[in-house]
């Protein structure tokens, strides 16, 4: 089951650099990990913002807001999802 | 060169329903061709709205607005259009 | 898997007032044939409005779609629709 | 007599963790000493947000207002409130 | 029990006048009725706009869902209705 | 000459608690004393939020925006001010 | 006693370019009358928009309204009202 | 002296097709005509949108207001003006 | 060249109260310099705000915008610019 | 490939005046490198605000990005990047 979601990330200015530094691997590494699994298909930079559009790919609400509240960075995130079905002209 | 796009469907209901069914059937058509050419990797229905969400693949912003303002349902869609960069955590 | 649906209906004014009636009954009849089958346990009228809040309760992302755009009034309303988990603090 | 209710919660980034797991341990107590009084008959979260969609069952505006400002987590949230109404397609 | 709501009319321009006039008789008619019975305790106009503040004294939400769904210009407005409480820095 | 005043408190989290107690006494004490004095006849909360919807009865936009900037919780506020005009409906 | 109005206009598209013209003549001279009289003090056209930012110079929120209401464009018109106090570094 | 201005075309679907395109056919003309001028620098097509971003240098506002209401789709187009200033680190 | 500009003023809550004096002091007298030189026709308080509509009368863009970014408030401030025409009704 | 670029500059007031200075300063030279180099053509001052407009000319997407996010004043601003097509009305 698909959804789409926008992650806006705001970090505040006066964070410690090492503090930074190291949530911000943590979430790459976190990142990569679902990416294998295969529960997060696809991730794009949205072009000169801090932001992402992300593809899930989940078996219920509960597993994605499970995944979604576990990311390093979720409490330094605008987060926004929304639910996609099949379109009727998709030919896959 | 991939592009963010989300399209909002606004057919008037005065809208004489033949002509409404012809264009859907042409969009339909013109969609999937452009699908099969690799041009449009990804379309999906968001949940309970007559919109998309989907995935263009061009060589340049001409390209895409060629592709785009050819759609059947061009003057009856709300379009917007967010450039996509590859984002540092992804595994592709 | 529980989903918060937002429906606003924008009738227009120079209906028919037959085919109003006649929409209106078909909306009422299908939303309780859905209610009985438990999918949309709650529905509440928003004061002053033309408007409802509901609950839906399905299988999938695809099934609520195939579920809300059957609706009799869907080319007549604005819908949007929001996931919803299990709240940590909920003791049912 | 029934309320929608929209939580968002923006606890700041410096605040004091202990101070922090206190606050929220006691909004749980609260919320769910409200839900067994029947007062807040529903709450759910939104997925991928700090934030609930909830219901509220109580005799006034006042009393509602009693209950809402009493949260520990209120100096902490954006509270939005919809009064509802029994809806006419409703069959329970 | 008081609530505060906002009325914007928006009668379509090509209305009848005959059917214009007919209908806005009847909403000052039905509003003063209310007025009369303490239900409606306030009513101002918006200066610049066709437009009003109001302030209702019901016993219920469902009762005001009542009294506004059935106002004569009701399919012809937006309404917002947001529901007070007392202050504690008022004297009365 | 009446005016609709919409005010939202945004008390800063790190102000001092007994700074905070200060502002809000001398805040509830200037809003009695200009009730009693006929200037402010309504003043109502918005259930939820720590907001206020009132009514000032004044001889000029001057005196208002006087009695306004005055508040001792003014620059803690957002503060916005509709002008109000005697409805052809209203019976009083 | 001075307030700030912006008046944007919505003519449709399918008036009668007579009715149009017989409007827009009327209200050139509504404006100027009242100009003349020293109640409307200012017009600026918006560069670009069919919009203006006025000020107008009234005794009383009534009067202001009455003004406005009387313009032959108004039902063609979104007008926003903001009421203006003396500057303390104004030197007039 | 630069402006920037975003023109969003919002033609009416009933619009008459030969109408449509002679109004399209003038506007080109008119547009390139002041291209040629040195009055509209520069006019590019938003991807996806009916919309343009232009940048137009002439001597005054009013002179601005005269080319922009003088445009043929000017009654089909919302418009909107920036002022532009020299940039401290624009290196022409 | 007419000018219309919104300023709203957003001065930190800890910023030294010294400090706060000395750049409203500061901005009082530019303001009244630029007032006495013509270049400032009108500024009005908006009731209720800290923020003021002003009339500028320059030569260039250019020209606003120095003698805007020079404000000792201008940090502090968020500010909007429409550039203003002659209104065909106006008389004067 | 054309792009449009706005960026608003949001430096938090408490910032280092050294450490501001040593960021506009390189933010500069950045921005001017770029332009010399073809790659940023326009940069605009829009009037009153700490913010431009700007055209960018890049082979793709990710150029672009890598170019946004290298800006020295990258993390202090919002940037919001629109794709641009030749418009069929440009002479050039």
């Amino acid at each position: 089951m698909l959804f789409h979601v926008r992650m806006d990330v705001r970090l505040p200015h006066d964070l410690d650099p090492e503090v930074r530094a190291g949530i911000v691997a943590r979430e790459k590494e976190y990142s990569q990990q679902l990416q294998r699994a295969g529960k997060w298909p696809h991730i794009w930079r949205i072009v000169g913002e801090y932001s992402n559009f992300s593809i899930f790919d989940v078996e219920s609400n509960d597993e994605l807001h499970t995944l979604l509240s576990g990311l390093p960075l979720f409490s330094y995130m605008d987060i926004h999802v929304t639910p996609l079905a099949k379109h009727p002209s998709d030919i896959n």
